[in-house]
């Protein structure tokens, strides 16, 4: 038996996200099957992050236990064979010290891409959020400056799951226009629930002028949903990272 | 009643082809109902390409006759607006004098795109073909030089269509290194049927040293399709531009 770490890259486009589920296809169901046909036996893994519906990742990670005779480069080989063209595993190690893909995450780091331009992204849009809209990148970068940082991000987070500690820190959240693109990156000791498209929909209000960037610590400080902005379009992020 | 010509972009993935079928969605298909639903009536579309299954458009161009009072601009919103997120009307304008979309194109020009990174393309694999091996991109270019120029082309299409003439010119084969793709543009008066497929499939053929690029010549000379190399997936094919 050891412990197996591995990094995956997915196109969420066409799972009901990470989790497996009764009805739907998600991506660790496949990441199941696959290890099961290489396993004969049922295999579970754990997750760095539970994406939802219509979310990518470059770089998830995921522990598993294997009793599996395969080394670690032949055991990668065997389930890319398995996994459909929208699931890669892209590294594979085993590991001898223990190793938690959820608990053990020290920060992650996602990505979101608007695209501004006019016409319709045929080809980019089940990676993008299209806001066919003049963004004032500036004023978002300086409403992304009261959000970095420690802070309770209760208004910045879908209400259900009962997390007690909404205090979270982003170490860095940059606000970058390439081309007709706006890409925000947001790294963090942690994300609530949809913290991370919250925060997009709340900065693209300060693009648009809806809100000032100054009205951010209020927000904040309301710790109330309904302070903040819309919850962003989920095939906009990207999970790219998790820093153990 | 006028006569309109409009730029059409499309993500091939999901379609059947450009051209109208009895079973499954085609481009022109959903191009066809959402201008029934602007006319109130059916309009018929002329294509210049008759793209496969699979294939791509940034700069498919198409004709049509209309009687709708809508100016350039609100046609092209209103088409924009009835068809689904794959397919996107570029531009559109009312001509005065005779416009034939297929048989005034005066050359086309194709792009390939062929990946050939080790890992598994989980974003861009429905437009590229995926080839994790080393290509001698330096061989496909002598071997694309061969192919320039005015030939018949005969071993490099699909017998079916009883086309009478096979003889093409191609101004232009490139073949171009970027980072862990190949990207090879062909522009030509005309492309026979699957063509520029067939043509990628052999440059491959160079590129991992199955044919040297001398061989080229006697293919050509052949005049037959089983001496050329295979059929390039479609997914990597972009139809970029047609020129009148």
């Amino acid at each position: 038996m050891r412990l197996v770490k591995a990094v995956v890259a997915y196109d969420g486009t066409a799972f009901s996200g990470w989790q497996i589920q009764k009805t739907g296809a998600t991506v660790q169901g496949v990441i199941h099957k696959a290890l099961h046909q290489i396993h004969g036996r049922p295999v579970r893994t754990v997750a760095a992050s539970r994406t939802d519906t219509g979310v990518h990742a470059e770089g998830q990670v995921i522990h598993f236990e294997s009793e599996s005779r395969l080394t670690d480069a032949k055991l990668k080989r065997a389930l890319n064979y398995h996994l459909p063209p929208a699931v890669a595993v892209r590294s594979l190690v085993s590991l001898k010290s223990k190793f938690h893909a959820r608990y053990g995450a020290k920060a992650k780091l996602y990505r979101y891409v608007i695209y501004t331009g006019r016409t319709k992204p045929v080809f980019e849009r089940p990676h993008v959020w299209w806001l066919p809209h003049r963004l004032d990148a500036a004023a978002m970068r300086r409403a992304a400056r009261h959000l970095t940082g420690r802070h309770d991000f209760t208004s910045f987070s879908t209400p259900g799951e009962e997390e007690k500690n909404r205090v979270r820190t982003i170490f860095r959240l940059s606000v970058l226009k390439k081309g007709q693109s706006i890409v925000i990156e947001a790294k963090a000791d942690g994300f609530l629930y949809n913290m991370v498209r919250i925060i997009v929909g709340t900065l693209v209000q300060a693009g648009n002028g809806k809100i000032r960037p100054e009205d951010i610590p209020a927000m904040l400080a309301a710790k109330d949903r309904r302070k903040a902005g819309p919850t962003a379009a989920p095939q906009g992020l990207r999970l790219i990272k998790v820093y153990y």
